[in-house]
């Protein structure tokens, strides 16, 4: 856990935004969210459960299932009386909803006609807690409020950079241990296994956490589909693989992507690579705090435009703490429209991943905005690596 | 892949469902039904993506995000036909979203006048989901079918239950491996990452798949709290700890749980391991087809009571194919009140643990209805397992 005073910063700050936008209560699923507030990380997300900030009190309260009740009370911050279990009964039954039980207690304690924030499009606020939320509470003013804890996150405190700078480390020494175990004759799996083992156990000074994304590795013409994971086939020699993998500590992230071969690449990959690199390197001696989000994918776009190619996807977005199903914070992305501005001590993974229809590449960074420009959070060379069949256990 | 014949059948059966229901239309949202229905599993998740059945159509429709619309077509049976990508600029914005893109496609093809099954409590269905769907459909009639399609997956094919048996296997090496690996000395992050290097690698003849939950290994008074993940400490003489873990193959899984001690176990610990043992023991007994969840629950429930001991939460939900943030299947709960009859070929994870202030114990079972009785899946011994510390490499 950080010192408290970081907590209390946090809710301060966040305060301040809900008073700005008129938000009397916030109802909080988002499970980053809640993290940080109060650092709950248990893996009970797959339940319904809801943080309650107010104006008033100098607490959030935690609403979630009987069995996970300790578990706030023994990681958290939280008072006792900020911790309020509903009855098992409540989890995935067809009678009871648990949003039910949220209205009820939101009744008792006054807050059931103010102006309440929901998180609309968080993953795990369904339409049916939204529905029974807003049945439940008629004399409330609902207001979407999906990101504005996230826009919080945006600029990272040096603890949280600390964080990913361990993240960063661990996602090095786990990308180096993926590049030393790919062979021919070697499963999919096996890397996989290799990957998973390297990220949780970390360095010997810190232990690893899961990833909010499983490590992606697709094969061959798979690799125009950035998001399949693995399979037990076994690579053969001329194979080429991307592999999107993270670092993860406290649940700070650190993604990174390579592009490997095994035996010479494809000329078509080897070109493509040429134009990711040098796109690379001038969007990151481009960045600078000030320019909009779209400035910075514009520097990339005209760089890869001269070259003949194109990329329909955003290039990048911001980047941090988070839990499954996604490392990304949902708040900035580098694409045409987004007019956030940069600011030091944000963090994004820059993601200039190409995908045509029978191959792709990937080479990512993520990075950190400063006061005059742009670091990368690891020296990962960027390149596509050809592996020699012929020395397996030769080291980038 | 399973022969197609599996998936026309899977179809086959849903269609009557939904004509039963009187649904017309049917949107899926669930990734675990996408799958079923199509063998689609990316980690694409994170963004909205929908599959839409209508009761005239051969194939389903996905719609995605444009860089996963190739993956769809490279790994499901859909024609290209049925494969509707939406562009970038969708994804986690603030102007547009997703909903409204497949809210037009609804209309071009003829089907926003019907009766649309929607899931309206799968985890990634959001709220705002819900409101531009049916603010963008006024002349559609909305029907809640969260657990339509899951209903259907309760009772498992011949190779489902094969897919399961190699997931069986996975946790039962995993287990091992995790009793190996724990040691005064060891780190908590250790012992994680030897059961995730063990779950992935799979055996020597097939691979294995992420778990849709992490493993969860609380330590001492943490094992009072199931769904804690693990810290980087140390282990030490008389540490006591759960592990509940799952083995998982092509997305089906085995779910087990156990505990262990360094050196002798609480006295209180054992106790309530004997308990627990009996209890599952006399559960296990009596379990047999035609029997409801409920009636499960009450054997359970009376044989802990006579030893003076009570668990609130369910005895155990159907469990087999899933994609995080859970490996339940959100249908039938062993509680009071659930009177679904069990049938052959259902499969669920028994957990009987009890959770006290500041301990816990966790001793559990994948269990599979035959037509007399039941088996589990695993043969691992049910046992509260006491690990000497002097004889590091012991096994059990």
């Amino acid at each position: 856990m950080f010192p408290l005073k970081e907590y209390h910063q946090r809710l301060h700050t966040l305060k301040k935004r809900m008073a700005h936008e008129g938000v009397e209560v916030l109802l909080i699923s988002n499970p980053s969210n809640m993290y940080y507030l109060s650092n709950y990380s248990a893996w009970s997300f797959y339940v319904h459960q809801m943080m309650i900030v107010t104006l008033e009190d100098a607490q959030p309260i935690w609403i979630g299932r009987q069995m996970d009740a300790q578990g706030v009370s023994k990681t958290t911050w939280l008072d006792d009386h900020h911790i309020i279990p509903y009855p098992d009964y409540y989890v995935q039954s067809k009678e009871k909803h648990p949003m039910n039980f949220i209205v009820n207690i939101l009744k008792e304690i006054g807050q059931s006609n103010r102006v309440i924030g929901i998180e609309m499009d968080a993953h795990y606020f369904t339409g049916l807690s939204y529905e029974q939320l807003t049945n439940g509470l008629p004399n409330a003013t609902f207001k979407d409020t999906t990101t504005l804890v996230n826009m919080i996150r945006l600029i990272k405190s040096e603890r949280e950079i600390e964080c990913m700078r361990k993240a960063a480390k661990i996602v090095e020494q786990t990308m180096q241990a993926a590049y030393d175990k790919v062979n021919v004759g070697v499963r999919e799996c096996d890397v996989a296994a290799t990957i998973f083992h390297s990220q949780i156990q970390g360095t010997k000074d810190f232990g690893g956490d899961y990833t909010s994304i499983v490590p992606m590795l697709p094969t061959n013409e798979h690799t125009s589909c950035p998001h399949l994971t693995w399979t037990d086939q076994t690579y053969k020699t001329g194979d080429f693989l991307t592999l999107e993998i993270a670092g993860a500590y406290k649940r700070y992230h650190a993604p990174m992507a390579r592009t490997m071969s095994l035996g010479p690449a494809p000329h078509k990959l080897k070109e493509l690579s040429k134009v990711v690199e040098e796109g690379i390197q001038l969007t990151l001696d481009a960045i600078k705090p000030g320019m909009t989000a779209e400035e910075v994918e514009r520097v990339w776009r005209r760089a890869i435009e001269k070259k003949g190619h194109t990329k329909a996807s955003r290039l990048g977005y911001s980047v941090g703490l988070s839990f499954p199903p996604d490392w990304g914070e949902h708040t900035i992305s580098f694409r045409q429209g987004d007019l956030s501005i940069l600011k030091p001590n944000m963090t994004f993974h820059l993601m200039p991943g190409i995908w045509y229809e029978d191959y792709g590449i990937e080479i990512t960074e993520t990075i950190l905005l400063t006061d005059k420009g742009v670091k990368t959070l690891t020296t990962f060379p960027r390149a596509l690596y050809e592996k020699s069949c012929l020395h397996m256990s030769e080291s980038v």
